[in-house]
């Protein structure tokens, strides 16, 4: 082993904690950017652009990799409560915001499957959803940028918007469906679209709640609306 | 603060270390038990028992902050190499199980809708499909807690016939619906039960990624098949 200068340059835990926040924010704009260019591919029938989001994921991968690396090379130093606490947030949030992604190319990967039929009226709901679901991302990321509990618990009441919206749609899409049955298919990936992007809005609560986590430890979190009702729509 | 003995017991790190993997096999059984009667529920149109299913999720819940709260506790021990990654793989883990546990509920959840319509024969492939996954769910469970690297892999790669299965049922239900109008609300809720259980699969292929990183730490994965194809299903 060498003994110049560079062996001895070890940066500070501050500098590596700040490195490990920047990535995670800069791997949740990505998730952001990958679900939003979904959705603009659902609206313009893009096979060709569907199928760079789906490859492009595999850079939100890559970058989960990274943060794991690091939160293993900070947790070595043995950091305490509010140390721990960062790691361990910057782990779940990674988490979190690996399943966007999954969920962001899935939408695109699905959309290819609805453009060998006639446009569907339908989408334009699913892009006012996705929209609401990009937004509370974005702001949920400001909130763990800032450390920002009350914009995190807002962010999360907010999120009844989202169930509701996707309840509405689920139940137009079934009405669609009794109506048409050549719309049997189509419909279904936009179910389950619809349903990706719903769930892309719980993970932004598991963000705004690991905000919570941040800043107050294990202190009870408020209880929550939760409107999702589209699983008990009768027949 | 007193002084008795008591205060001066302090518990060895591997004693807590080895607590915090029975709690989450303990968790995990908890979640493999929660689906398996979630199955037998959608079997026997039993809503009564589905409410207490729905229900018993809290305690799952409850558990995975035990365990959170076990991992930071054992964290602040400043612990190294594989004792750091069984605390890293222990909070994943759990997490996945967490997950698990939801689309056992969301499986019972939906069942009481189904239960407004005439039985579906596709319950019986449903079924099956369950079987499968909560077969899954203990081998990788059993591999978790013997670090059994070889078990995990064969347990990973065997998720592709879930994928499979999954997709062939997928299809089904398509030309089930075209067929009979009357039967789209509760196909579609039978779709998305299917897709809670292949999710299942997936939740315990990560957790056979986990076993790896237990033992190899963070050495590559070897590639993996893949076979859902129902998210490309064509009109």
């Amino acid at each position: 082993m060498g003994t110049n200068m560079h062996d001895h340059i070890v940066k500070s835990y501050d500098e590596e904690q700040k490195r490990l926040l920047n990535e995670t924010l800069r791997m949740g704009e990505m998730a952001a950017a990958q679900l939003e260019a979904a959705l603009d591919v659902v609206k313009r029938r893009d096979d060709k652009a569907a199928e760079r989001i789906v490859a492009n994921d595999d850079a939100l991968d890559a970058l989960e990799q990274e943060i794991s690396h690091d939160v293993m090379k900070l947790a070595l130093r043995g950091p305490m409560a509010r140390d721990l606490r960062e790691i361990l947030a910057a782990i779940r949030v990674a988490s979190d915001i690996e399943r966007i992604g999954d969920y962001a190319a899935n939408v695109a990967k699905r959309s290819t499957a609805l453009n060998l039929a006639p446009p569907l009226p339908q989408v334009s709901g699913l892009h006012a959803i996705g929209t609401l679901a990009v937004q509370q991302l974005r702001d949920v990321l400001t909130a763990y940028r800032d450390s920002d509990v009350e914009a995190a618990q807002r962010i999360r009441d907010r999120d009844a918007e989202i169930d509701t919206a996707y309840t509405a749609l689920f139940r137009e899409l079934l009405t669609y469906m009794m109506e048409d049955a050549r719309a049997i298919t189509p419909c279904t990936h936009l179910l389950f679209m619809a349903k990706n992007i719903e769930r892309v809005g719980d993970h932004a609560t598991n963000i705004a709640e690991n905000v919570w986590f941040l800043v107050k430890g294990e202190e009870q979190l408020p209880p929550r609306d939760k409107r999702d009702e589209s699983n008990t729509v009768a027949p």
